[in-house]
């Protein structure tokens, strides 16, 4: 295979684009992309501080590794769950640390252990859905981080294949409210709150993994995660990769299309209401975020008597 | 595996419902099913007409079936499309009149070879969607018999699978016009059309199966359809069927959920004109049916000379 600008030999085969790349171009379409999500949803100012919520995995290492080659002003985040399984927490945190120092950037690490004396697996406990207790976490975390930061703006690595996959599981469940809030850019609805971009929303799981490859980006699979294995997201993955092979393309048509569709969508605004523990918004008296610390901590102390 | 409702042996075991039936409370249930959609969906009278659209498969062999038996007045019409490779309709045409034979119903039979001259591997030839060709002349054909027989309403047997894959096509595509106008009934927009009806919308492909298996039913497979191999849809219910498998019940609520949130996807009322060849509701000066023909035809010519 070779390359569809150079014909040097083809690290990729974009059939969504009809397009294989060298190394070379293959990296410069990459970046290409990023820059045009960042302009067409209007994701970020060059003179935006930039907070990357960092994983260890390859999309968030890759989207730091883009915004910084793109000239932003990018920091890391680190927040450190204290998974001890497959000792998942620390082989994270390392690579998302070599991959900062490497490259002279700033990276902030959270222990979740440390500030609220309660690891992951603690906060999981009695709870089916440990993805979303996770989400609740780390979406905690980072709107704290963010604002006492004084940064801007928060940036995830969401790719293609997460967004498709999300709103695909909207769709399928019709929750109307989640999917009209689905954007590559989520407004901050709330002071305290910072807008949620995600700049590698046009680029495939493929793609990103084949960016961090060819960079030298040396990260975690996020497939190793001990307490993800059977999550319904792989499921949706699974079954949009079947389409995509069938009929390349699909995934990307079927976001970008979405978010010009989206306004039949409606959601109500939410509450402008403060956590009476936190002081972050909430949907009700206490946040999800201290209502999960909560019910943690009294089953701790159960256990304890 | 034993029957939920009086401990015999199981023939299903039908995880989105949590139940598992013998023959009898199976086809029970089924019928009972068939039933709720009809009301719900007010697809039809105790006293109407209904021409049922048979293939010789399961799902319209099952459907003519259950109509019967819940005591509808439903003929039957077999649509002979002239594909001889595998002897496919001179196969699936038999085995549709043993059926009418047996059950003493009868079977109406529309040769396309003999009314226009042309068969289905003629009329498809140059298109790449096969399966979208043989749609329209199914279709038309369905509406004129519908139409000259004094029919009231006109039955298909699509199945839930089949609708969810539809629905998935359609949002995938954001084809919002067709997903506006996806519905158990499909009005008549123009007098010389009838209703379209699906009383088996919320049975799955396996149920139909189940049915068609337990009442004895001798059916042709529609995957055998030598030219539907690699048809878009089939990847589609595949990818459905990977879902449904990690979350039983999934195919039922993005169906069913769909239905009470259409009314977010505008419709256009098509144009009310008339085909200058057929004199059926057409959106142009020819309808697609009558535009095939012509091509068809044209091609023919062109050969011949």
């Amino acid at each position: 295979m070779r390359c569809s600008r150079c014909r040097e030999q083809a690290v990729i085969n974009l059939r969504a684009h009809r397009l294989a790349l060298c190394e070379e171009h293959f990296v410069e379409r990459f970046l290409e992309v990023v820059e045009r999500a960042i302009r067409r949803y209007s994701l970020m100012r060059r003179s935006s501080r930039v907070l990357v919520a960092v994983s260890g995995g390859k999309d968030s290492l890759a989207l730091w590794d883009a915004l910084t080659e793109l000239g932003y002003r990018a920091d890391g985040l680190y927040i450190d769950l204290g998974i001890r399984r497959q000792d998942y927490s620390r082989i994270s945190r390392e690579k998302a640390e070599r991959f900062a120092e490497q490259r002279g950037l700033e990276l902030r690490v959270f222990s979740v252990q440390e500030e609220y004396g309660l690891s992951m697996p603690e906060l999981r406990r009695g709870s089916r859905e440990v993805c979303s207790v996770c989400g609740i976490v780390k979406r905690h975390v980072m709107n704290r981080v963010a604002l006492e930061g004084g940064y801007h703006v928060l940036a995830t690595g969401h790719n293609l294949d997460d967004e498709a996959s999300v709103l695909l599981s909207n769709l399928l469940r019709w929750n109307t409210e989640l999917a009209a809030r689905q954007a590559p850019r989520v407004e901050a609805w709330h002071e305290k709150l910072r807008p949620k971009v995600k700049p590698l929303c046009l680029l495939t799981e493929k793609e990103t993994a084949t960016y961090a490859l060819v960079r030298g980006i040396d990260y975690v699979s996020e497939l190793e995660c001990p307490f993800s294995a059977g999550a319904t997201s792989i499921a949706l993955k699974e079954a949009l990769n079947r389409i995509e092979e069938h009929s390349p393309g699909t995934k990307l048509y079927f976001y970008t299309q979405f978010l010009k569709h989206r306004r039949i969508f409606r959601s109500e605004k939410p509450a402008k209401r403060e956590c009476r523990s936190c002081g972050f918004p909430s949907a009700g008296e206490l946040c999800s975020f201290c209502r999960l610390l909560l019910k943690s901590r009294l089953r701790g102390e159960k256990r304890d008597n």
